[in-house]
């Protein structure tokens, strides 16, 4: 699991960071991408990254703004076009829908793929499978902006092998009962407890990706105890007003809810032009002294989401 | 009068070469800037050249296909956040202003300048003031394709003010009669002719841009003496098949139609990705064997358009 982050902006494009856009890369867990927004220019800037337009499985709107969602038709079109076939999955705010089906309608792009829409109605869980689950929340950011909660399951421990072999417990048929758990008679006679025999499980990673908000209480219900929380930083600590009036957040507030919510890792994303790379630095810095495990981040970057044994 | 281009690829962006625009600068003459095409990624290209969006007076889209107006909601709202609130005009096939207006509904994107769409409904001058004239036809692109021919008025030959000195004219208002050509008399008597004293007229310049087309003749009716022909070249000598098959144009093509025309400068754009920057030089090399002033295009290239004497 590795997250890229492909836009790092705020409302209009600058030089050196692009509209919002975010992939969540499970290739080794699904061999799927997930994204997250698609800001005019994500294809432009995927063009640039190992990442496969076709490997996109679902695209998660955090709301609808169009440094959000401008290029969505131009992604769905090229995916098309660079061979991919696989359905589509997008969730989002209602609109998400009209927006890409006009836009593919206009320009008469005939897609290879279907895509369904789930328009989200109500927050709570929007996807689940035996890997992870993803549900949602309200924000505060003038129009409906959602965060997103993506959850892993975990990984049941692993069978000690090299044990059973120290107690002469023949390779077998035998290891697949031990590895579920269940209790087996063996042909000497012992009875073993395959759960005496079992790893420790792995915790299934928790990431959290806000979209556009000021600071709201859900913030830190949905980013509890994550792995990585995602947080929008369009300002900094001196701008609290303006981000208030803009419906934003600063890097104090993004650093703050990091805290309350005990997350391992924050990501500050969304910022704002008039912070140049110089000046951009200062919002890491001012976040730093609240959360320590706070990380400025540019467009192309790409991090790690490390599992932990618990 | 420069004309430099935004994007130079075809359907899909490389890391080279952007989507379709191009930028027809007429600073000088009217302060402001006209754009053919609106890819996505156009802002993001404009933000790397002197283009101000504010000057954007005019779009004018060829046909509705995704990689020729994907960029027109960002290049929009971008044009409102940075200072833009003069009135913008929209020429294009009937949808365009759906798309737009859908768009901007969605994201809830308040512009603060009107849009006024002219959506054509058939061939012929679709602008016309002191300064300029546009003309549209209809290509053969599968969907409804313009191509769009600009000419400028001529400008009138200027006074010959140091040949009337030397004939002792006194210098005054009178001047401006002679310049409009009108017939005055002196306070010695003398009948002078302004026409006499005129310099040979500019003439206006002729700029054509089509859009996406397989050979068709109105490519020649509306390059008939271009100052510059900017036609596609999507495919190469070899492709000329595969060309047809897709309602685009070889080089080839394109060579042929400035010879017919006669135009002065022919620009070849709407480059394939399959031709990296080494072999597309073959598609110039290829044109040049029949129109001498064939020239392929980059992103960012830049090219005055120079005014002639009669």
């Amino acid at each position: 699991m590795k997250i890229q982050f492909l836009g790092t902006g705020a409302g209009v494009p600058s030089t050196s960071r692009n509209l919002s856009s975010i992939a969540l890369k499970l290739l080794d867990e699904r061999n799927a991408i997930w994204l997250f927004d698609c800001g005019e220019g994500t294809q432009q800037r995927v063009l640039k990254t190992a990442i496969r337009p076709r490997k996109i499985e679902k695209i998660f709107i955090t709301h609808l703004h169009g440094d959000h969602i401008f290029g969505l038709p131009g992604l769905l079109s090229s995916r098309a076009f660079q061979g991919g076939n696989t359905p589509l999955n997008i969730y989002g705010p209602k609109g998400v829908k009209e927006f890409v089906l006009t836009s593919l309608r206009i320009s008469q792009s005939h897609l290879r793929y279907p895509i369904f829409f789930h328009e989200i109605e109500e927050e709570g869980v929007i996807f689940e499978d035996e890997q992870f689950r993803v549900s949602c929340m309200k924000l505060n950011h003038g129009i409906v902006s959602y965060g997103y909660r993506v959850e892993e399951a975990d990984y049941p421990g692993e069978l000690q092998a090299e044990r059973l072999k120290e107690q002469n417990v023949p390779a077998g048929p035998l290891y697949g009962k031990l590895k579920n758990g269940e209790t087996v008679t063996l042909p000497d006679g012992r009875i073993i407890n395959g759960q005496d025999f079992i790893g420790r499980p792995t915790k299934g990673r928790i990431v959290t990706i806000l979209g556009d908000t000021r600071r709201t209480k859900n913030t830190v219900v949905l980013a509890k105890d994550a792995n990585v929380l995602i947080h929008e930083s369009t300002f900094g600590k001196e701008d609290q007003a303006i981000a208030a009036d803009y419906f934003h957040s600063t890097c104090i507030d993004a650093a703050n809810v990091a805290k309350e919510a005990g997350v391992k890792q924050l990501y500050l994303t969304h910022i704002s032009a008039r912070y140049l790379s110089g000046n951009a630095t200062q919002l890491q810095k001012d976040a730093r002294r609240i959360f320590e495990n706070s990380k400025l981040v540019n467009d192309y970057d790409e991090f790690d989401v490390p599992l932990e044994k618990l």
